[in-house]
């Protein structure tokens, strides 16, 4: 592997929200993760999944850090399929480095609860912050009710 | 969560993978796992990382299902990023019931090696074969030289 990347930045906006310095809609929390909503959703229910301690993605991941994500994708994917919340299906997606996709660097799994018959809006594309607020209510109802 | 998933069908194509009652280009092997190149890759060298055993999705899967393909997952990212194999990112995707995109229902994770500008190309277009087995040579070089 000729790969090299940037050190871990303490300053990016993942950091942040996990020291409360900036806000976010967090619907879903234990010992090792954070799950809260993406603001600029793909699909209503964009979240996103982060572990606590600092890592860039995959690449420089421990397998603690990617075990504690994949087992909060599951729970919360799991907790939205069907009644009440009513996904039809989940996409995960998971970007490493720029030329991956990856916008912010503190590794970050995306979970989309799919529709049947959605498509995805076009990135980067900031949603209403009631209408983040409301789903981010009806993710935790569902989460709670599992 | 009220989610009925079909139980897993025996005879989904990459069962028979497993089975090696049909052919496929593996790149990389372990107790638990197997990559092989996706056949309607999205951009060159697409792979796709699967565990031995049985499950529909990352909805049913086992946290040691999950850990596993994520070992691979890293180790075969880590693998492409920079020289000899070149990729500048990776991008990983991974879709649950037919809803949420998957069309084989055995549990898998999309690898794409990402180019700097690069674009994906449209889902299910097949490739040529011999395109797909020269990029898998290429992907088991880069692993061996790991």
């Amino acid at each position: 592997m000729d790969y090299n990347p940037e050190p871990y930045d303490d300053d990016n906006i993942f950091a942040k929200i996990l020291r409360e310095e900036i806000p976010a809609f967090r619907v879903y929390e234990d010992a090792d993760t954070v799950c809260f909503m993406d603001i600029m959703p793909r699909v209503d229910g964009h979240m996103l999944v982060i572990p606590k301690t600092p890592c860039r993605n995959v690449l420089d991941a421990s397998p603690e850090q990617l075990a504690a994500c994949m087992k909060t994708v599951q729970k919360i994917s799991r907790a939205l399929m069907g009644a009440p919340y009513g996904a039809d299906g989940i996409t995960l997606q998971q970007f490493n480095e720029g030329d991956g996709g990856q916008e912010v660097f503190h590794l970050h799994f995306h979970i989309l609860p799919r529709r049947a018959g959605d498509s995805l809006r076009p990135p980067r594309t900031a949603a209403d912050m009631d209408d983040v607020k409301a789903e981010a209510e009806r993710v935790r109802a569902a989460i709670e009710a599992a």
